[in-house]
């Protein structure tokens, strides 16, 4: 099966089991929990968990699947607080949760999926040993989660932000848990400590990378492609990769902190390709899936392995 | 042992565990995180958890404890979380959380005290099974708890609360917690089922009969001794049971909605006490304290059974 495909085949199984646990909501929190839950989404860290289980132990029983779905609703949890925390008002083209609900209901609703995903756990068919394993990895990579909102927060009264802190800040804020992800996978499907640390390391690195070019996106995608404001982080000054590694250069991107024509941001975008910046950044990232995909060698080779191979590439391949 | 000298010595153990856990703080977040958590309290949760261990199995190792903490950390979360939802800015004569670090930080720190109550259970020395159903129980009692607060804040706008309502809201928001810490307690000693469910009977009962007690304590305690503000319940024109059952006697409180002074409390009380309202909201309570009291017959006799006994009544008869 090649990997559009699988994706496309793994999100529907996600949301049919998705709507199975959760399609039928009791109450009015309830339904605001699972507003964002079920707006979409490519459903990567279910997909990359259940990916990391075959390609452990292939036919691995989709009774693990719980699991997997513990990390989209973690995710979702984390994205309705940082809508608060950010005052964003919009996700994925809708009205945020406490933009639709208000900021008290907001905090709740990402309680109650917190509540929810490791319920999920518990509901796996796996040892009792793997899902208390799963409880802990999972509730670490939430600490990390959290410390990694924290440091990016203060990122922004400052524009001195090394690369190193930026590095630190995308691992914890987005890496650990594709680690997690990955590493549950495993885990659930009965592989072996070596097994579980390598995916663990695989997933977190793709997951920097993928936030990496996340930030590229931001800049060169278009908003028709992207349904994102074109080149927002700049204008806001952020500091991404992009900003750091061209101040690093003695660029100085402080005249694009303001609304930007098409025009000037082509001219933004041939200057830091000029200067070599985007290809320095794109670099970051892709040593950051060599390291991942380098970790696999554990592993036997099988068509699921060369898919998380595929997988690696496609977080930072993708334009959008 | 006596209860008071019981309750001393065992918050005292809460805190030492908590600070050999806890007391290192390595990051910013960490120590907002840790603020209210070391900011005193009762430790009731823990207590109860122990309590409820040693009434099931005699001498249950101390090393069961992390599960009992996991409690206490819960609750920490969901006040902090609460106070910002309730845009509360003191707490234990503290400044709250988000008040210190600002709301962003304030969701964070509610944040990352949920991860480590459930990481907490992972410490356990207890079967893996024990640990699943814990980590079951904690967090089926975290949505109900959510519900609870959201039912609360869906009162501040209705002065239409039913007595059912109000017994509802508060079983979710206080009695599941309790009932979780007491259930838990058992199930970590080795409890049969009949056991467990008998314990979770008993806290939830015991929880919500300490809530109603609260109330009472709010109307008749002076700030001098509660440390909060008298009938601030009243003056808010809060739907507490006392508001609802003097509704139902067309009592009409809206001239007690504002600024009292010392004499128009007074004047209050008494009219409350006139009415039967306070003799009837006590009876809602001790009733509660009955039903708890009554569960635990599947309990061989003990002097920790009695100090459980001694316990549900401590909840009601405390003055403050």
């Amino acid at each position: 099966m090649d990997l559009d495909t699988y994706l496309k085949k793994s999100a529907t199984d996600v949301n049919n089991l998705l709507n199975r646990y959760y399609g039928s909501p009791l109450t009015e929190l309830s339904s605001a929990a699972n507003y964002l839950l079920f707006a979409g989404g490519k459903r990567l860290r279910p997909i990359l968990f259940m990916l990391s289980a075959e390609a452990v132990s292939s036919g691995s029983s989709p009774d693990i699947m719980p699991a997997g779905l513990a990390l989209e609703v973690t995710h979702c949890f984390t994205l309705i607080h940082d809508d608060i925390m950010d005052k964003d008002a919009f996700r994925r083209g809708k009205p945020t949760v406490h933009t639709k609900w208000g900021e008290p209901t907001g905090i709740l609703a990402g309680d109650v999926l917190y509540a929810r995903a490791f319920e999920l756990i518990c509901h796996t068919k796996t040892p009792e040993l793997a899902k208390i394993r799963a409880v802990q990895m999972l509730s670490l990579a939430c600490i990390e989660i959290c410390e990694g909102q924290q440091m990016d927060m203060s990122f922004e009264n400052r524009d001195d932000v090394t690369r190193a802190e930026y590095l630190a800040m995308v691992a914890k804020k987005t890496g650990v848990l594709y680690g997690a992800a990955a590493g549950m996978g495993a885990l659930c499907a009965g592989g072996s400590d070596s097994q579980i640390s390598a995916l663990s390391t695989y997933g977190s690195s793709i997951g920097a990378a993928f936030q990496i070019q996340d930030d590229i996106i931001d800049l060169v995608a278009t908003s028709e492609k992207s349904g994102k404001d074109q080149a927002s982080d700049i204008r806001e000054g952020k500091q991404t990769l992009l900003a750091i590694k061209a101040r690093q250069r003695g660029l100085d991107l402080s005249p694009y902190r303001r609304d930007l024509k098409a025009d000037e941001i082509k001219e933004l975008i041939n200057l830091l390709d000029r200067e070599g910046v985007i290809a320095d950044v794109r670099e970051e990232a892709e040593d950051l899936i060599s390291t991942g995909v380098r970790s696999l060698h554990v592993l036997n080779d099988s068509p699921d392995k060369d898919l998380l191979i595929e997988l690696a590439h496609y977080f930072i391949d993708r334009s959008y």
